[in-house]
């Protein structure tokens, strides 16, 4: 692909060259995220935030980025635009909304429906969620944190040791990190999770046919004795038909501290899309983690400004210009991170 | 008028001169707009974004029009606010919020009630649509697509032949525009609607009595036949009593491709002040007119903002200052327009 | 306390030292905050606006004050965000969005919440009022008006006598100003309220042991007349189990110009943390008191922003470089104050 003026869509647009641009312009956004520098470089610049469907933390990750760069951030949340409800098409939406910004991040609950909106966008799309469908860059900013973490202990994405736990069925985050991991070589994929939760079986001979190893197993302990990093995942308790079908599942895979001891790796990473499901019959993740340096769920949220901003750079073919903008910071950010 | 401090309540309000300054104003924000440079002259200044009815597309429009010159927006959305709830006055309401910024864009669903904040108001108020009354930027934008199309095709205001169809009765922008009309010389308006969405005698009244010329007809093909602009609307069902009486009119006036070329002269403009209707029982304006250049619904929202810029500039009196604050765009605008 | 990277839970945090500090730089705020100077010293900086619970004035001032001082603003209202509804703890919603700004200001229904947030948030915390609990900056504003108002008639806070009326059982203002006096010496504060709603007993006893006079009354008009603050506030209905039982005390104590010509010392600085009730069967101030220059409720509410931007640059520790970024106002702000 080429960046600037691109849509962002899908991972499926990106070739392991295009991936590995964005993780290193990623890397040169770490000064400013952490409040060592400042930038003005998109100082007048304007991101639509569509929000069609609220997702919180997303929505402000996106506007936050945008406001690193050094740019304004017009928002929209929900349905509160009567306009599709009076008949009309996104088609239409897309033309006008584009009108009033640089780049569009877009939510909306229908599968598709962003990529159809960015056909008549005039200026570039990102997807920031479209139904079950994808969310690339929440896809990007997971396999971003798992480069960083093995790098610090001496691996790399080549030959990863990675299980995932939990509803691998409806879990859109596992579904889209299978596809990028294909990009590299020789990964090995321990996916655990109920008979009923399966992954997908079309992801999972995808991945055997481009070479990678796949496991698939209900147990939790033996699943995670050697591997690089526990991917765990919350019951999508919203997708099933009742509150007792989820319940069914919620709390079968539970990874404390005393499990990580006596089963992990030294250094094992632990990751979750959040939000993790902190109630008494739930807890995929237990709360005695928390203080665990290996415990990387924050620092995947952090990684996510990175990659937004990253996007945004690319996109707006500004990332040679980032540091020419750049200037101290003036306030307090004393333990921030 | 004066502009600098003014509230913009009404089209009323204006006399030609006025329309005039505005249109020659929102002329010169177009290269901001376009994004061929960047102005930060209202660097510093707040707008209160005050939208106790929601109106997407209004919203954001006037906020981005904003951060174009350099200002910040602060937003309100629906009456989350429950002082009003509470029992608080229109005038207190307006005493606290508009201590808050430097200029406040209000939408609320009563007419009279932008006007009476107004009053308490310590800082100018644009009307964003108050009720079923006022909605001036929307009418000025309106006025101003229509000038400058046909600007290029060797035509001007006076003299102006245009048709409008659809809901006459109930659609607050053709009322506004034939008011706004009538501050010119020898316009013909077309009026095309059903028996019971005419429009309303007095507005038809005050054309007639300022020397303009006025046709009432159900029929459209004929009525199309030799104007400079085709302006149609859509049904508004929600003033209806029922669905059932707004699908007695829905659909009833469809433009397409096909009946333009047959029926309208060449290069007639059309317009819409969105969002049309693309439902299949509606289709007031046809998908298959997309391609049309003569199809201007889009270029009429984009203008939205150069009105809404130029309010601002004049309200706020820095439009003198606002190409001494300009530089270049330094990212990545490709293709945009 | 310490300022710079401080949280702002209470103001039970407070020691008198910290109070004048604030009401010092709040002083020096003035001219920003009334156009006469712009200043850009946060510029790049972000305010995460978190308000779980609506409420436009508190979040808008909070809002406005930071882009006073240069910042952006990403906010969130409601629960719009599910990542609680499916079980995410208020730790994990800390720590995740505290990594997307310099700065939070944050409203939330349940009591103690906000300091549950700030403990695991990553940057400063200052509570926007946590249900029945705190609401710091309200009680530092109405500190800092009686302050402001009563020092232009030759008065202090030492020796003040102060008049609070009216629901003084389930107001949160009251019982926070009531808190903030004992830092002085000799106040004398006279309560007026139904019998049912009176203050409660604890905070009168404080007042007390701390060296003050307090007098509970349940008449009006005697209770006004030798005081230089009358402290009004409505009653809190949704409170209360009916609005029947709101209805009891509703209008109780109405104060007017009449009732203030006669019963009130020259220059009595009628206060009110509004929203006041203006219907029918309220008023606890009536509308004929707006002409009257006593009526500090806007100025009040104006004093809020010096008060927000106070403590944002003492918290991010700007307050000796706001000057520095100082530039004069370049648009018009003629007869704003």
């Amino acid at each position: 692909m080429q960046f600037p003026g691109s849509h962002i869509l899908s991972i499926q647009q990106f070739e392991r060259a295009d991936v590995e641009r964005i993780f290193a312009v990623a890397d040169a956004m770490a000064p400013y995220a952490q409040r060592e520098k400042v930038t003005r470089v998109l100082d007048g610049a304007i991101l639509g935030s569509m929000f069609f469907e609220p997702s919180t933390r997303t929505r402000v990750s996106f506007g936050s980025a945008f406001n690193l760069l050094g740019g304004e951030v017009r928002e929209t949340t929900g349905f509160e635009n009567s306009a599709i409800a009076k008949g009309e098409s996104l088609y239409d939406t897309a033309r006008v909304l584009s009108g009033y910004s640089d780049v569009i991040a877009m939510r909306h609950p229908a599968e598709g429906s962003v990529a159809e909106f960015a056909a008549a966008s005039r200026v570039p799309v990102i997807n920031g969620g479209d139904g079950s469908n994808e969310h690339p860059s929440q896809a990007l900013l997971d396999l971003y944190t798992i480069r960083s973490e093995i790098a610090t202990r001496g691996r790399g994405l080549e030959q990863l040791r990675i299980a995932m736990v939990g509803d691998l069925r409806y879990g859109r985050t596992v579904h889209s990190l299978c596809k990028l991991l294909r990009l590299f070589q020789g990964v090995q994929v321990v996916l655990v999770s109920p008979e009923a939760l399966r992954m997908p079986g079309e992801i999972v001979e995808d991945l055997r046919a481009t070479g990678h190893e796949v496991l698939e197993s209900d147990q939790l302990e033996a699943s995670i004795a050697h591997v690089d990093i526990v991917y765990s995942t919350r019951i999508q308790e919203e997708r099933f038909s009742s509150q007792e079908e989820a319940d069914l599942y919620r709390g079968r895979f539970r990874l404390n501290q005393n499990i990580y001891t006596h089963h992990c790796e030294p250094n094992t990473v632990i990751m979750h899309p959040l939000p993790r499901d902190s109630r008494e019959n739930a807890r995929e993740l237990d709360d005695d983690l928390n203080d665990n340096p290996n415990l990387a769920i924050f620092r995947q949220t952090d990684n996510g400004m990175l990659v937004r901003m990253a996007l945004f750079a690319l996109i707006l073919d500004v990332v040679d210009q980032v540091d020419r903008h750049a200037r101290a910071v003036s306030w307090y950010t004393g333990g921030r991170f």
